[in-house]
C-alpha cells in the first residue's frame, strides 16, 4: 500500500469547512481547520462568505488567525477587507501577534489615517517596534525586515548561546542564524544555528563566529536584497544602518516574494499588462486591459497625423506605404531589446551600476551596428525585388536611423523614468514600439521625400 | 568609532591575489584566499587568467575547491573549461566532494561521452548516487534535487534524533528540516530543527513530526516547485516518487535559482533578447541581437509583400496608409498583453492549469470587447478627424478584427509551441507582433477594398 500524498481540494474543503460552520460546532471547526498547513487554511478562509468568516474570528484566537495571516499577507492586495471586517481590538490583537514586517506590509494596506488607531489597541512596545519599521520607504530594505531575530554577545560559550536560542526560538522569525553584537548593539559576528550545534559546548563564541558578515543597509532596495541573498546562499540578512547597528533581518521567504515581485512586475511592463491577472471574465480582463490599448491608441495617433502629412507624396508614390510597418516594426522589436537590457541594468546594485551615460551610448552604438547590418541587408533585398536600388536604399538608410533613434530611445526613456522616480518598467515595451512608429515613420518619409526627385525618374 | 562594513572591491582584490600566487606563497595564499565568503572566493578565481588557475589547484584541496564550486555552479555557464583544465582525478574528487544537485548541474555541461570518465574515478557510493540524479530530465524536481538529507525513524526520543543530526550535519546540505522514513523509506512525517529545539528531551518523534506533509513528485517541473516554496514558505521540499519513497530534497537556494531562471528566460523571450547579457561591447552585443532581428526582418518581408499587393489601391486612396501602423500597432499591443498572460496561465501548476481552450476562448473573448471599444473609439476619433465616417467604420471594424484575432493568435501560438515541445516563452514579444502585422494588414485591405467605392464616392 502507498501512503496516500497530502491532496488539497479548495472547492471540495470550502464546501466541508463550510457545512461544519453552519453547525456551530467550534472544537470540530477548529479540530480540523487547524490541522492544515497554514497556506491552505489561507485559501479556505479566502473562499468563504464574510458572513463565515465573522463566525471564524470568534472560533480562532488573534494569535491563530495570526499565523495564518503570515501566509495569507504575501497574496492578497484586499487585505483591508478582512482587518476592515474584524472587530478592532481582534484586529489589533492579531497584528501585535504577527512578525513585524508581516504587519507592516499589512497595515500600509489600510487608509493612513487608520494605522494609528490600532497601534493605540496594542501594548507600547510592539506599537514602537511596528512604527519604526513603518517609517522605511516601500521596497527598501527597511520596509521588508523583520525586528524578531536573535542577537547575542561574543564573550560567551555555545551552552549559553543554545540556552538563549531555545528561550528565544518560539518568537524569532528564524533560529537558523544568531547575530553577535557588541555593547553598542552593532554587528560584530554571525554563526548558523549548523555551526552552533556541531561545535563543542565550551566552545566560545567568538572562537567560532565569523566576522566577514553579508549585511544591508537599510535603505537598500529590495531587488538588491533579493540578489545578495541568491548570490551567497543565505537564508536570512542582517540589516544594519549607517552606523552599523543591527535593526532587523530580512528572512529568505520574503526573498521569494520580493523576487516573484520583482520579476512580475518587470515582465507585466513589457506587455502592459498585469499578468498575474487571475479573472476567468473576459469583460474584467478587457476592462483592466483598456485603459493601456487607449492611452496607447491616442498615442499612435500622432503617428498617423504624421503620415497624414505625406499623403500627397504616398499618392505618387504609392510604393512607399508598402515599407512602413516593415520599418516601424523592425525598429520596434530593436528598441524593446534595448529596452529589455537597459531596464536590467538600471535594476542593478550600485557597485555594477553603469553610470547612465555609458548604458545609453552603448545601447545606442549597438543600434547603429544593428541598423547597419538590417539596413544593408534590406537594401539589397528590397533593391533586387522591386528592381531599384534607390528604394532599396531610402528603405534600408530609413532603418539605419530608426534603429539607432529606437535603441537611444529604448535605453534613455527609462533611464529618465527611474530618475524622475517612475518605475521603469511599467507598460514600457508598447510605450517604445508606439514612441518609435513615430520618430520611425518621420525618419522615413523625410528621407523619401528628399529622394523623391531620384526616386520617379 | 564605527565598524567597518565588508567590503570587497574585485579588481583590486584580484590585483592582490595575483602578486600573492606570483610569490608562490602558499600559506599567504590560503590563509587569504579561504577568508573570503565564498561567492567573493569564485568571483575571484573567475576572474584570474587559466595559469593562476592551475597554480590554485595545487594550492586547495579538492574538498576547498568544491565549497567554493558550490557557489560558482550557478552563475557561471562555461563551467566545462574549468573542469577540463584540471587533473581529471582532481575534478572528479572535487566533484564527489560536492552536493549532488550542483556536481549533476556541472557535470551536465561536459560533453555527454566524458561523465562516464569522470564517474568512474570517484567512489562507488557517491558515483551511484549521481548516477540517480542524473537520468532525471532537465528542468524537473528530480533533476534540481540534492541526495544529501537527514532521514529518521519516527520510534525514536528528540534526544537520540539531535544525536543523529549532529553526527549528519556536516554532510546533510540542509539540516533545518529532517524527514522521517518507515522501514520501506517511505515518507511518513516532517519536523523542522526549530521544533526539535523547543521539544523536550524526551518527546518520541511521532508525537511532534507533522504528517500533513508538502511534497514533490520527482518528475513535477522546476517552476512548480519554485511556487509550493513560496507559497508554504519552506525552506526545502522532499522529493518522493509515485510510491512515496523518499528520493531526495530541493533546497531554497536552488528556489531562489529556478525562479530567477524562470523570470529571466520569460523576460527575455518577451523582448526577444538575453537581458542577462553582460558584455560593454556593442559589437558583441549586436551580434548577439541581430539573429533576431534578421529572422523578424524576414518575417516582416512577408507583411510589404501583402501590403505592395494593395498598391493600386493606396495610389487612389492614399489615406488608407495613414493608418496602417496605427491598426498594426495596436493589434500587437493587444496581442503582447494576451500572450503575457497566456505565457503565465501556461506556467501555471496542473492544479490551477485551465485547458487551452478555455484560455483561447476567454483570450479571444477579451479580445472582442478591447477590440469593440477600441474599435469604436477610433471610428468616432478618425469620423470627426477626416470627417468621414465610412473611412472612420473602415478603420474601426478593421482594428476590432485586427485585435481579435491578434488576442487569438497570442494565446493560441504560445500554447501550441508548448504542446510540441517548445518553450512558449522564446522570442515570443516581437514574434506576435510580426505576425499580428502580417494578419492586421490582410484584415484591413480587404475590409477597406471592399469598401473601396462607398469611400470614394
Amino acid at each position: 500500500m502507498n501512503e496516500p500524498q497530502y491532496e488539497f481540494d479548495l472547492e471540495l474543503e470550502t464546501e466541508h469547512i463550510r457545512a461544519i460552520l453552519n453547525t456551530d460546532n467550534l472544537e470540530t471547526f477548529r479540530e480540523l481547520f487547524l490541522n492544515y498547513p497554514l497556506y491552505d487554511q489561507a485559501q479556505l478562509y479566502r473562499n468563504l462568505s464574510p458572513d463565515n468568516r465573522l463566525k471564524i474570528y470568534n472560533y480562532l484566537s488573534p494569535k491563530e488567525m495570526s499565523d495564518m495571516f503570515e501566509i495569507l499577507e504575501e497574496d492578497v492586495e484586499s487585505v483591508d477587507t478582512y482587518i476592515l471586517e474584524m472587530n478592532k481590538q481582534y484586529a489589533a490583537d492579531m497584528l501585535a501577534n504577527m512578525y513585524t514586517d508581516n504587519a507592516v506590509d499589512m497595515l500600509k494596506q489600510l487608509e493612513p489615517e487608520m494605522i494609528p488607531k490600532y497601534l493605540r489597541l496594542m501594548d507600547d512596545e510592539q506599537a514602537a517596534h511596528l512604527r519604526e519599521v513603518l517609517v522605511y520607504e516601500d521596497a527598501t530594505a527597511g520596509a521588508i525586515m523583520t525586528t524578531e531575530f536573535i542577537a547575542i554577545k561574543a564573550n560567551q560559550t555555545v551552552r549559553s548561546a543554545m540556552a538563549i536560542l531555545k528561550s528565544k526560538a518560539a518568537e524569532a522569525e528564524t533560529i537558523y542564524y544568531i547575530y553577535v553584537i557588541d555593547s553598542k548593539e552593532q554587528l560584530v559576528g554571525v554563526i548558523s544555528l549548523r555551526d552552533l550545534i556541531i561545535s563543542h559546548e565550551d566552545k566560545m563564541i567568538y572562537e567560532i563566529m565569523s566576522d566577514r558578515i553579508i549585511r544591508i543597509n537599510v535603505d537598500e532596495d529590495q531587488a538588491d536584497v533579493a540578489r545578495v541573498a541568491r548570490d551567497y546562499d543565505l537564508l536570512a540578512l542582517p540589516v544594519v544602518d549607517d552606523n552599523n547597528i543591527l535593526l532587523g533581518i530580512i528572512t529568505v521567504d520574503d526573498i521569494l516574494d520580493v523576487m516573484h515581485e520583482e520579476a512580475t512586475s518587470d515582465y507585466s511592463g513589457l506587455a502592459a499588462v498585469d499578468v498575474e491577472e487571475t479573472t476567468m471574465n473576459p469583460f474584467r480582463a478587457a476592462s483592466k486591459r483598456l485603459p493601456w490599448l487607449i492611452t496607447l491608441l491616442f498615442l499612435g495617433m500622432g503617428t498617423s497625423t504624421l503620415i497624414s502629412r505625406y499623403e500627397g507624396l504616398i499618392s505618387n508614390a504609392a510604393v512607399l506605404s508598402v515599407f512602413v510597418t516593415l520599418i516601424t516594426g523592425t525598429a520596434g522589436n530593436a528598441g524593446t531589446q534595448s529596452l529589455a537590457v537597459a531596464v536590467r541594468k538600471i535594476g542593478l546594485p550600485d557597485t555594477e551600476k553603469r553610470t547612465w551615460f555609458s548604458v545609453v551610448m552603448q545601447e545606442t552604438l549597438t543600434g547603429l551596428i544593428s541598423g547597419l547590418i538590417t539596413g544593408l541587408t534590406i537594401t539589397i533585398v528590397v533593391g533586387i525585388w522591386q528592381k531599384n536600388f534607390i528604394l532599396g536604399s531610402i528603405i534600408g538608410f530609413s532603418m539605419l536611423a530608426a534603429i539607432t533613434v529606437a535603441n537611444l530611445a529604448g535605453s534613455l526613456i527609462p533611464i529618465l523614468m527611474d530618475k524622475i522616480g517612475f518605475d521603469p518598467a511599467v507598460a514600457s515595451g508598447p510605450f517604445i514600439s508606439t514612441f518609435s512608429d513615430l520618430t520611425s515613420v518621420l525618419i522615413y518619409f523625410n528621407i523619401a521625400k528628399n529622394f523623391l526627385d531620384m526616386l520617379t525618374q
